[in-house]
Parts: structure tokens; C-alpha cells; sequence
């Protein structure tokens, strides 16, 4: 049987801010990326949004960032190698000891917004977040966008990885993804987002924005958890993966 | 032999800013409280102190704070249970990273500057903060104030504790610190300050500041690692200690 | 003719994080109490913030609070004097550049939280922000508790002071606030809260939970901005206050 | 006479932690670039830097960074124009409100870090940041890399610029600095890097690496305030510009 998982940001609120839909977005995935208080998130969401994973039984990650609260990860810093290895094992201990605490077990971990992008491509960057991911846990799951730096550097550390890819973006011909700056960035139409999905899971094909084909690698797909249309989408993906028996499952 | 373990606070540079002097201060203590990035500290500071520990063989502690790096950790915050159980697991868990990243092992856990005091004497404060440490691991060691809350709630838990003296700080008749807005609060007398933690360590005593015996228990002594004398009273301490045939060694 | 102000908490959005509906509000109020970053708002925030004010008509003013964004300025930090005038003097700093920048005028400050809350208990703390808010500029107009210290320390040293009363709070006999802590703190029903608004303005009077009446003043009335009742009872107090004539006006 | 301002990065320390001899160095400069909170410097470090500033007569400007404490602002931030000239308000906002405080004046500002490199190459971020200085006070003068986007910007915008030129960088064949990466971006030799100083504020003319001149406009020349060298330095080059006859002065 084909499967594949479904993964969303989770915990994302931060002290007296709230963000996203956690408990009832829980109920259609497989796998939580949970932040970790440097780009959003708070040691209280963590323990929380831990629980929520571990009721539910979906699979939990840790989803480090830039220290960036204002930005919300979503600018690129300029960090070393170095830095970018620290503070990604600090975000990744920190949650992990909330999953400890509560007898649960790390599955993953996934960069964010702009850490995850710089990763995708900047392969010195790539390397030390898989070795800081390494260093805590060789059995940790590394995702990231299929066909990426991140993926290929996981691999080469001798980690398990995740090719990642996501329903509602367009694709380059070589594969990569359409920048939101362009236009034609997102595919509005949830119908086309989900017949995108299924074929990149049963096939391991994309149409690109030229309407050529391309392969693609498709172990977990991106489903977004804030907005109000993101409970509705993540619905209708699970409805229809079920409808094409395609299992939804997390990794380990 | 009389044995005891001299502990300090440590790693707590943050970015540009330097403080202290680890390297030096390391040879002549038996238990490091690493500072988490909450009142002082960061990745690089942790990892890197980590490492130097590792290879002084210096036992290893999380040294969590308040959220506040613009007051290091010394201004009291009205945090509820819940948070104060929180931020300790989150800084706890980020500590934890970097030493099993590195194949040590964590040792203790001592909360810093306020939330030390505010542990010591808030027995709900203490619990929380005493679960945290259990909930991630039952085999760490907590260290609190000889006498005060924080210990009695880590032996109620399960865990194993120390308790804590101070070489260069004068005694309540109750066995309290005396306050440091009083005049004198201080030992400045490196001498008298060396015969105080003999006294307590060999004998279990400490002279009062209305000069009557009271009764303590000792653990462990704290050092201070910053300031131009830090190092010249360590090294004292340390020389003294061995001149008293008091054996120092970590609590593990 | 009997005159009040309304003011609000405004601004208090973060990053990515939306709180409150200022657009909405600013209809009803007269006076607006801007975060300035440590609390709550940040640069873009406070632009776009005094921007709407700048529109609609609204006062402006600096609502300045502990540097927490995390506990939302809500708990309170034992900073000094002059930590508490250092915070203050930076933050009405930060929002008087944004009201010049756009050819604006500052009408007054207003603390946040717990800060607010402690400056109408600790004359001291009450002193040292009252003389921030006078030597950034001595016309401004510094708002605080009825009857507390804050009030009376901006006297003191030569402001003009605004006596801030509150809808849906509950006064002790001596004219304080019933703690949140206890059960009859809050007025839920909106009839209550306005009927004490109305009899505070018009007569000076406020019943207390013992059912006596006591004499307060007040000069502003504080109204809460966030929360899915908040609109609802904007509009309905700003009703009620014209039909009995009392004319809503900003300090100034 | 030939005259030029020497400016100092100034207000560094942070809390418990400090940095810099400012007190010692204020004796040898003219301009004063305090640091505003994000990148360095705290409410408390800022009031007090603008005392000493003050006291010795040293004219004062604001040194906005990127909101980057744990990097002190010398990651590059991809921040859009708009949060650059909110942040850069906000900053100059909050010193403004200290030097107002003390019945001083404010004379520039100088962008620090990675802020200020960013704002020498990229025209928009520039014209954002002369903004929002221009926005803030026409009267203020723009401190710019000589020959960069910002001091082209402020020109545009109607600001009084300072060409900025460094004593101890060398310069490339197109008039930028040599970057650090490289092997000879730094003049060592205090002898050597006072003699380009006066041959620039003299004859406007810098030896590029190519040992070919180039011209290049001087109107101030920053020197560093922090490492066991600096005042030093600083005392140097100060002796030989008075033996030199060229009078040094701030921009007022």
C-alpha cells in the first residue's frame, strides 16, 4: 500500500499570543513540527502542544528557527556554521526534554521558514544542522525539501531523511520551488493542490510551471495549520488520500 | 575522608560579551553550573563550556534563570508554578543537548540568582522546580540552599540532593544567608571565609553572626567565578582543603 | 458639561502575532495607550498604530511596560528605581519618535500590567516614572490609578495626572481594586459596569463589595480592547454616555 | 584649517555585562555613536553613556543595528525597507528621549554593523533608513560609508551627510573597503593607519591595495572603542592630527 505522512507546524503561539488551530489541525496529520521557542513558541506551548501530540499520537519534531521572534523565522540571518549547528541542538534538547519528561519519543526534526530555505540550498549550512541533529540522536528523522542540500546532507551523516514536498506550491523544471515572489507561487485551487499531492505520492511526479513533468521524491508532504482555510484543506487531503488508499502514516 | 564538591557558575558569556574566566576557574573546582541561555549564556557559550568541562572532567550542571539576560537572571520574577516548571525543563532539555551531544553526562541542576532565592524560601516554587528536574531525568542531582525549600522539595520527589554553602556569605541565627543589603552580608576576609567552609564541611557548623554555632549541613560550596579575586580565593580554597586532607569530588 | 476620557490599550500586536481589533476600537475612545516593544508592539507595530490614531482623531499616548514580551508585561519583575526610570524614559522615547515622525503630538503615558500596578502601590517606583515621563517632557500627562501612588507622585513633581477608574472592576472599601484573585474582582454584566461608570463620572461615587459608597475621581476610563466582548462593550458604554450627556474627550 | 570628527562606537555594555572603556576614549573623539538596545547598549548603559557624552562635550549620535543582541548585530537580517526604517525610528526614537531628558542634543546617526554594510551597498535600505532619520529630525547628520548608498541616499532625502573613512581598513581600487575575509583588509601598523588618516582628511586621497590612489571625501573617521589597543589608538592618532594642524571638531 502507498503512504505517505502529513506533517504541520504546530505550537506556534507564544505567551499571550495565540497562533493556529493545534488541537483540531492534530486530528488530520501524522507528524507535528513543534517550535522551540527561538522564531515562535514558548516553554509552556512546548509542554502543551507536546501533550496534544502525544494524546492525539501523532509523531512529534522538533522545528528549530532563527532567534527571531519579531520576524517569525522568516529572515534570512546571516549565521556561521557554527552558530547554525548550536543553536539548532539547543532547540532540539530543549524540546526534547519536554518529550522525555512526558515519555514520548522524538521522531524528527524540520528547520523553519528561513532556516529551512537556506538549508535547501547552502550545503556548509546543510551539514551542520544534520550533524548538530546527528550529535543528539543518529536515530532522528531529518526532513527536508526533497531534493535539497538538507536531504542530500542528512544522508551523507548517515541519518534517515525525509524528502518533503507541498501541496500548495509550484515547481521549477529542475525541481525546486517557485519563489513566492513570482506570481504563479501558489496553487489556490485545493482541488489542483490535492491532485498535485496524490500523484507526486503514487507517481513521484510533479508537473512543473513549463507543463513538463518532472520526478520527485515524496516521503511527507507540508500542510500549513494557521489561517482560517488551513483546518479545511487539511480535511479534504486526508479525505481524498483515504479515497485513493494511500496510508497516512508518520516515519518511524 | 571528609569529602566535599566545590561548585560554579560558568558559561556565562552571551555573544560578544565575555565573563568570566571557565578555563582557569575549571582546575580547581569538582561541579560546573553552565548557564542555559535564559539570564546568561548562549549556544556557543554551552557547547563550548561543555567541551571544557568534558575535558577537565568537571561534572556537569544546568544552571537555569529567569527570562531576563538584561538583569542576568538577579531580578525576581512573579513566574506561577506552571511557568517556573516550564522555563526549567526548557532550559534543563537545551543543556542536556549539548552534553549528550558530546557523550557526557549531566550531573546536577542548580537554578541561578533569583530563582535560587525565590526557590529557597517558596515551597510551591520549589516543587515545580523540583518536578522538572525529575520529570526529565530522576538521577540528577538538585542542588539548593543547605536548609531551604528547594532541597526539601527534591528529597520529597525522589531525587538526590545537595545542599549548598557559602564560603564568603555570613549566617542568620536560623541558618539563613543574611540578606546582601545588609552591611554585612559579605566575608571579605579570604581567611575567614576558608576557615567558614572547613568549619562546615568538617564539623557540620557555622558561626552565626550574633557568633552562636549553628548546625549545617554541606554538600557542596559555591565559588564565584567572575571578578579579578575569583581565581586567586579558588585556588586558596582548593590548596586549603588539600592542607585539611578534605577529599574534593563531585557527587556522582 | 460632564466630561470623561475613554482609553484603551492599543498596538500590542507582535511580528507575526495579531492581538485586539484597533482599527474598531479607535471609533469609540478618545485616548490610546501604545505599546512600545517590551510588553507588547514592536517598530511596525507602534508606526502603523499611531498611524490609525493619527486618522481617526485619537490622543496619543506611551504604554509602557516590563521588558517580558513573554508574560505579556503581566508579571511583575523587582526592578530598581532607576532600572524602572531608565525602562520608562527608553520606550516613551521609542513612541515619541513614531507620533513626530508623523506630526503628531504625545499626549500622555500610561504604565502596563504589573508595572501599572506596582506604581500605584510603591511610591518610590511611582516617583521614578513619574520623573521619566518630566524630563522627557513636562506637558505630557501621566495617567494612574485613582487614588494611588503613581497619581500622586506625577502631582508631586509638577504633571499633570489623569485618575484612571474601570468599568469591570470591583472596589474595596478603601478604593482600591479587589484583587483578581478573588471571585467578585470582575463586573460581567455590562448593565453593572456602565451604571458604575456613569455614577463614577457624574458623582464622583463608586459602591464598594461592602455596599458603602466612596468617593473616587475620575478623569479616564480604562476599556479593554482584546477579548471577543470587547467591541460590543466600547460601543455600548460610548452609547449610554452620550444619552446622559457626558461628553467623551481626550485630555488635552 | 583642515578639520575632521573622530567618532567612537559607544554604550556597549549590556547588563551584567560590559564592554569598552567609553569614559577613557570620550577624551579623543568628537562624536559619540551610542548604542540603542538592539544590537548593544540597555536603557540604563544608554542613559548613562549620554551623561558621559555630556560631560565631555562630545557631540551625540544614534546607533541603530539590526535587532540581533546575541550576533551584536553584525549578522545581515533580511528585513524588508519598512522594518528598516521602523526599526531604525524606533531606535533613534528611544536615545533621543535620554539626550532630551538631559537637555542635550542629538547630531546624527551612524547605522552599526551589519545595518550600516548593507546600507553602503543597497540603495533601498538606504533611502529607508535616511528616512527615517530625516522623518525623525531634518536637522540630524547622516554618518555613511564615503562613497556608499546611505550618504547618497541622505543627500536625496535632504540630510547633512559625513563621509565616513577608516584608519586601520584598506581600501579596494573602487574606493569600498577591502573585506574582512580577506588576508589584507586590516593596516595593522598604528604608524601606517595614522598616515592614511591625515593623507585623507589632507589631500583626499587613499592608496587603494593596487598602490594606485584613489579620491575619496573624509568629513569623519571612526575608531574603534573596544580591545586592549583602542585607547591606545586612539591617543595616537588624536597627538598627531593636532601635530598635523587639522582641528578636530564634530559636525555641529
Amino acid at each position: 500500500m502507498v503512504k505517505i505522512d502529513l506533517n504541520c507546524d504546530m505550537g506556534e503561539s507564544f505567551g499571550a499570543y495565540k497562533m493556529g488551530n493545534d488541537a483540531e489541525v492534530l486530528k488530520y496529520i501524522t507528524s507535528a513540527n513543534i517550535a522551540c521557542g527561538y522564531h515562535a513558541g514558548d516553554p509552556s506551548v512546548m509542554r502543551k502542544t507536546v501533550e496534544l501530540a502525544l494524546k492525539s499520537g501523532t509523531a512529534i519534531g522538533a522545528h528549530p528557527g532563527f532567534p527571531d521572534l519579531g520576524g517569525f523565522g522568516r529572515r534570512n540571518m546571516n549565521v556561521s556554521e557554527e552558530e547554525a549547528y548550536d543553536l539548532t541542538l539547543y532547540q532540539i534538547g530543549a524540546l526534547y526534554g519536554f518529550v522525555k519528561a512526558q515519555g514520548g519519543t522524538l521522531q524528527h526534526v524540520k528547520p523553519h521558514g528561513a532556516l529551512y530555505n537556506a538549508a535547501a540550498k547552502d550545503a556548509k549550512l546543510a551539514h551542520a544542522i544534520a550533524k548538530a541533529v546527528y550529535d543528539l540522536d543518529p536515530g532522528l528523522i531529518l526532513f527536508g525539501l526533497s531534493g535539497g542540500e538538507l536531504v542530500r546532507a542528512g544522508k551523507q551523516i548517515g541519518l534517515k531523511t525525509a524528502s518533503e514536498v507541498f501541496a500548495d506550491r509550484t515547481y521549477q523544471p529542475d525541481g525546486s520551488l517557485t519563489p513566492r515572489s513570482q506570481s504563479n507561487a501558489l496553487i489556490e485551487d485545493d482541488e489542483q493542490a490535492v491532485n498535485q499531492v496524490v500523484r507526486m505520492v503514487k507517481e513521484g511526479i510533479v508537473r512543473g510551471v513549463d507543463d513538463k513533468n518532472i520526478s520527485i521524491e515524496a516521503d511527507t508532504v507540508c500542510i500549513h495549520g494557521d489561517g482560517a482555510h488551513a483546518l479545511a484543506f487539511a480535511e479534504k487531503i486526508n479525505q481524498r488520500l483515504r479515497e485513493e488508499n494511500i496510508s497516512m502514516q508518520s516515519l518511524k
